[in-house]
């Protein structure tokens, strides 16, 4: 293609480093990069994308493309998979009215660049996992017994605040007895009682990326089958770990943890995806799956969240954020994977 | 239209109550209402949407259409304004594969609907309403110098959350000193200093309805220019307020906050948008503007938000949550609009 419209608002902001809600971007193939926004913006884009040429506009689509005007025909891509219908018919129109030009997609070409990260990237990540985990060390250091999910949430949350997270990641869930088999819980009321699974699963966001991690802990005392599929879980988890190595299937990283549940005798109660990349947002490409063609990347930040969950009793998840490096896979959260015990 | 694929996920909470992050629903004009989502969210969905027939797929809008493939001839309708132009593709191949189907826009139809509110809704907004104005009176009733915007954000986000609030409603704005002519300003670690104006512009969500309220107050002792720009806004916004009545066309109530800013001299310092309505987003239809062609609808909550924006010095805005009713505009954010002088 000869020019790339980028609307996306997560890929604009990968590109040009705007942070706010309204821009659009268009490259071409010669280097030229033209930035758009509305009014309220103007300011912001000052400062965020100094060395672009900006437009400011209430149609940010019509006048990037209006910029092409004296151009020799051309390719012109779009980003098919998130431009709406309605806008894509107005960016239509005005392209293919255009003598010799054609309309293309540009597919998820900037999301395959945002799969791996550069060292600025990494060290946001970095961050946000440490404000994670710190923040979950002193969650976990204070009382649990009697207090309520929704509670232990919030109270998790403005630790990562303190520590100076931008934001959480996403709503943090905390689930306790029973309601640790529910994978995506949103905390309730209940209180926290002896013989529970605790499972709290949180981030904080920093400068724009997402720390994902989940921890399980038993509340006062446990029970055997607690015991064995905690077990079995941090058994897959490390498996998927340990496949996070450079050159591997992606398919292969989502076996390693089955297989190991599998073997464990687990496998038909772990009824989600394994893990996902993380960045700019909390899911992003690589979705671990036994489906997906390509191989892990060097500095690809991945989740692997093996969990088991039996219905009525309760359910462990063990997740880490993880960098596939060239010299193996590194872990950004650090908290213990021990089964803790705590009051 | 006889069948529309509803695939906006606000618009699919709106008409079924699921809240989950996939899901998909068809209506048809005989009265059929088909709901699918994918296998992480089967429970959920039951819980939910008991009342409706339910699919389970990763493929929601493939499931949806086929459910209808014993029906004649049909005019089929898509959310062309929000969905995908590749998700498109793959509907419009289903659908245009059928003898005599027709593929056609369902524009925003349930955005439309989604204008005027319910009395539950309208409960739910009101108490999003109480919890974000006690905390704010709450925050106010304590120490305000030497804390930071960053500080103050976060510390009443908590109390929002301390009265049961189940998110906040949209990233919190407080602004001190010069930052307060920033219409959009990111909390900073800025100390708030004596002679500050303080805008904080804030909400709590419950069941999913936003609240919007923006109150700016004064530290320590003000200026007469300070005190000149809050009553020419204060007036703006009871005009905007006292505008928000029954059958008023929208662009008059834009109008009234207008002109009463413009016969102050401050009209030019007023750079964003007079309001918006609320619900399920922070900003739904109908945007208040001088081009909406609109008439104000009876049981419509929306913002009325004028401010003043002196660049490098200071501003103002005060912003209420203001339902229409058939008696006249109900202001749900029950804070004092007069200025407050703090330390």
């Amino acid at each position: 293609m000869d020019a790339a419209l980028v609307t996306d608002l997560v890929n604009v902001r990968y590109l040009s480093g705007f942070t706010g809600s309204n821009a659009a971007l268009l490259v071409t193939v010669d280097g030229r990069v033209v930035f758009a926004t509305d009014g309220r913006y103007v300011d912001q884009a000052a400062t965020q994308c100094p060395d672009v040429e900006r437009l400011v506009s209430r149609q940010l689509t019509e006048v990037l493309v209006a910029t092409l005007e004296d151009h020799k025909p051309l390719r012109f891509a779009v980003e098919t998979h998130s431009l709406s219908v309605d806008e894509h018919g107005i960016v239509a129109a005005q392209v293919t009215s255009r003598d010799g030009w054609e309309l293309s997609s540009l597919e998820q070409a900037v999301e395959r660049l945002r799969e791996v990260k550069d060292a600025d990237e990494i060290e946001a990540l970095r961050t946000a996992c440490d404000m994670s985990t710190q923040a979950l060390a002193g969650l976990l250091a204070g009382e649990l017994l009697g207090r309520t999910e929704r509670a232990l949430a919030r109270d998790l949350e403005w630790r990562m605040y303190e520590l100076g997270a931008e934001a959480i990641a996403f709503e943090t869930i905390v689930a306790s007895g029973p309601n640790s088999a529910i994978p995506h819980h949103e905390p309730t009321d209940r209180q926290v009682a002896v013989g529970d699974l605790l499972k709290i699963d949180f981030g904080a966001r920093h400068a724009g990326y997402h720390a994902d991690c989940t921890r399980t802990v038993l509340v006062g005392s446990g029970a055997d089958w607690q015991r064995d599929i905690y077990a079995a879980v941090a058994a897959a988890q490390r498996a998927g770990v340990d496949a996070c190595v450079v050159d591997t299937p992606v398919a292969d990283v989502d076996a390693a943890s089955r297989d190991s549940l599998a073997s464990a005798g687990y496998l038909e109660w772990f009824t989600t995806g394994l893990g996902h990349g993380v960045g700019l947002q909390i899911h992003e490409e690589p979705l671990i799956s036994k489906r997906h063609p390509g191989r892990l990347r060097a500095h690809t930040p991945l989740t692997i969240e093996p969990g088991i969950y039996l219905p009525g009793r309760g359910g462990v998840r063990i997740e880490d954020t993880v960098v596939v490096t060239a010299t193996g896979p590194e872990v950004l959260t650090h908290a213990t994977r021990d089964l803790l015990v705590l009051d």
